[in-house]
């Protein structure tokens, strides 16, 4: 077990985590945002497959595990204050559970003479459809 | 003031958060990652340049405030349950308080028939001296 030694300061349930976004390591998209614990880097550099840590089910989550859709470490670049990581991957289908290819699939912001309105409004195409990935693996 | 109805679930010293990734609207290189609260969003919307909220300061953050360094905001997205935005920007002069464009100026990973190193190593360039920088502001 390799040593990961950064700054786990975001406490959430009483986990010390640190952020970790995935970003398309070719198009560059950014594809979602979560956390990681030690244990889910350390599981994430041992098998070159994405692992977060779900604040909302309490546990290791290996992206992918239900919906074959896992995140393919390319690189990982970790920021200044070393509370956050960069993971530039490859996206097997979509890393989003509603179907989308980045889990940003939807603008938040119109720009007009008044400034920025709060229009929610989906700007990208789904890549594949959530009912059958989640209904096959079932 | 505009509402902006996110899911702001990130409980942090008890102040309710989405997290806010900053990418640059050009090259789309991701540049830093932090907290905002409702009023650091809507201050966002409302001046067009990213508030974030300081989680260790505990008081909204006008990015480049001290520096200069401004994010211009672009075009903002939300992610599928609404407690992550994805800031697309114009950055002014660099993002990183270390003085580089981006904060995820390292890697920590290098790949051999081992599997994943943890070896942090800068890959960037410096764009500003933050000495320099930081000092004019004071």
């Amino acid at each position: 077990m390799k040593n990961v030694d950064l700054n786990f300061k975001h406490e959430i349930n009483g986990k010390n985590l640190v952020i970790a976004i995935a970003q398309d390591y070719k198009t560059l998209e950014v594809l979602m945002v979560a956390y990681m614990n030690k244990e889910a880097l350390q599981k994430t550099f041992d098998t070159g497959k994405v692992h977060y840590w779900s604040t909302s089910r309490n546990k290791i989550w290996l992206k992918g595990e239900s919906s074959g859709n896992f995140q393919i470490v390319k690189d990982i670049y970790v920021d200044c204050d070393e509370d956050a990581i960069l993971l530039k991957v490859k996206q097997i289908g979509g890393a989003c559970h509603e179907g989308y290819f980045s889990c940003f699939f939807r603008t938040m912001s119109e720009k007009d003479e008044n400034g920025f309105n709060l229009v929610k409004k989906v700007v990208k195409k789904r890549v594949f459809d959530p009912e059958k990935v989640y209904e096959e693996k079932k």
